[in-house]
């Protein structure tokens, strides 16, 4: 067993504090990695105050995780120690079911397990994530960190990044298309980064004409304010494909709209109560549709990775002492971030 | 001109009655047919009694049209006088729009001409429909009627017919796939044929345990009725499409959750309401999208004419006498006709 220590919460109503744990001794397939870097996803602070009525307790949340191998099991022959890798949403699942044997992990039938509050399958419980100093992982659910990008910047592309990209290639996004992209958060300002640096058009849909020129900055040639009717009415039926990251409840209608035939609107983000009834019209008189698309598989993750380093992008982060965990949470319900917290594990000693 | 006479509603209140009317003098790329035989589309009730308030009155309905030509424009050149020809939902369109080039013109970006309530390019007003004893129709419209089919039963196949085989066809339906059809009306009962023909394992979703001896009989492996959670648990995510024929407004998520990962239901109907909203959650987690089609493009009408007459496959029909219209709308609305009213046209002298 490997001691290590970290930051979780005990009960929903508690700040995430120190907490001393166990992770397994690595098995043949496994490698140890010390933490150095994690993202802090809203999904974190979901969990922490099971917000999704799912939560097991104590709970470690951290699933943007890099860091450097420490240690190897002994048939692990794809890394080696001292590598920068990365880990992502998952470190397990079924590999039989047909999405594992397609390398879409993300959809294994048997579901896949979570970097936290997953069922471990080796330690029995829940799985502990990554706001730790150390963490034992599968090989297959390891990833390799570009040598090129800064390893603190590289944490959210595990999750912000790859749930973006895998759908931008899956409805095939390239030069020539005018892709939208909604809310310019952690996932929205990896939208604008990876589907620009993928050749297309991007315009930012967004409430605040405050994001503007972040929104130019990171790619986008224009930026529309999606409550404002006259400037969605001039986009009306021209837009590829819209990679949608809010998950407030709002009007998926005025984004079906903006639509070409066969264009298609994916959402990524799982609201609380359900978006407003869509007017099935605006489905049928232009053949569109509404998607949605999680996260992306494993080799998909490395591919993304590759394409960040080919593009010299990572994610715009505010780097955080683990102490500041709770107040950072604070500030992520209040679009306080530009845009992606990320917690220095160096801190955590 | 030429004088005809028709069936036409005067009002939104009034039943449909004799009315004499004119069409165009045939120009030179035009085709003049003698109407044998008109489908009864649930449009043709809601437009006569302005239910989508858009109607122009005197109205005369019918979309689904299948007659012999009588008179050549002097370019016409695919067709001869006493050819068996159909006409379906549109008489126009712009012909230079991208969706016009592609065959689309059921999506023409100027908006096609509707067979009736279209505006009329030639005389003014509104188009006139197909419950009349003749009509003049440009030849890029007119559809050749298999010799091998019944042409009374060819009728619905312009509406009907046409509107289920191209999402079937756009959907890349075919054999070892498991599709479904919800709804077994007058699209449904064709979706099922048709969806079989291409070779598909077919599920028919009804309310009514009744219909299942018809849904066997006209192709269907299974039946499943929808209201019952059982039966529609043992389906979970196992659809690789489905085709909603059901406008009522109904519960999208029991059709979206019994979907494949990446499977597609699409909606063929405008609900007068919303359907409830959709919980966004079975979209995401296995990357399903939701859809919508309108008709099909007029040589992809024909390709289905082709494909129908191939397979032997025509619309299961109750002929009646123009008279009897009226009375007709009032079973429609009970649901009481197997599987579509089609007109008999020798009635009208």
């Amino acid at each position: 067993m490997l001691k290590t220590v970290g930051y979780a919460a005990q009960t929903a109503q508690t700040p995430l504090a120190p907490f001393h744990f166990e992770r397994r001794a690595p098995t043949a397939s496994d490698v140890q990695i010390e933490i150095l870097y994690c993202g802090v996803c809203h999904s974190d602070l979901h969990t922490a105050r099971n917000e999704w009525r799912s939560t097991v307790y104590p709970c470690v949340p951290g699933h943007e995780i890099v860091g450097r191998v420490t240690h190897l099991g002994k048939d692990v022959q794809t890394f080696k120690v001292g590598d920068m890798v990365g880990v992502g949403c998952m470190v397990d699942a079924c590999q039989a079911c047909a999405s594992c044997a397609e390398g879409l992990e993300q959809y294994c039938e048997e579901g896949f397990v979570g970097t936290y509050n997953g069922r471990d399958q080796h330690m029995g419980g829940v799985t502990y994530g990554g706001y730790a100093g150390a963490i034992v992982v599968h090989e297959k659910f390891v990833l390799r960190v570009p040598d090129k990008l800064d390893p603190a910047a590289v944490a959210p592309l595990l999750c912000a990044g790859i749930t973006t990209y895998s759908p931008l290639r899956h409805w095939k996004v390239g030069p020539g298309h005018k892709v939208g992209i909604v809310g310019l958060g952690g996932l929205g300002h990896m939208g604008v980064k990876i589907a620009h640096a993928m050749g297309a058009h991007v315009v930012l849909f967004t409430s605040s004409a405050n994001k503007a020129d972040d929104a130019f900055r990171l790619g986008a040639k224009e930026v529309v304010i999606w409550k404002n009717a006259e400037q969605m009415a001039a986009h009306i039926s021209s837009f590829d494909f819209i990679l949608n990251t809010v998950a407030a409840p709002h009007n998926l209608d005025i984004f079906l709209n903006v639509l070409k035939r066969d264009g298609a609107m994916t959402l990524l983000g799982v609201p609380s109560d359900p978006h407003p009834a869509l007017t099935v019209s605006h489905l049928i008189m232009k053949r569109r549709s509404l998607c949605g698309s999680l996260i992306g598989g494993i080799s998909e993750t490395q591919d993304m990775l590759d394409f960040c380093a080919a593009h010299n992008i990572a994610a715009d982060i505010e780097l955080i002492a683990i102490q500041n965990i709770n107040a950072a949470y604070e500030r992520m319900l209040k679009g306080d971030v530009k845009y992606r917290f990320v917690i220095d594990m160096a801190s955590l000693i």
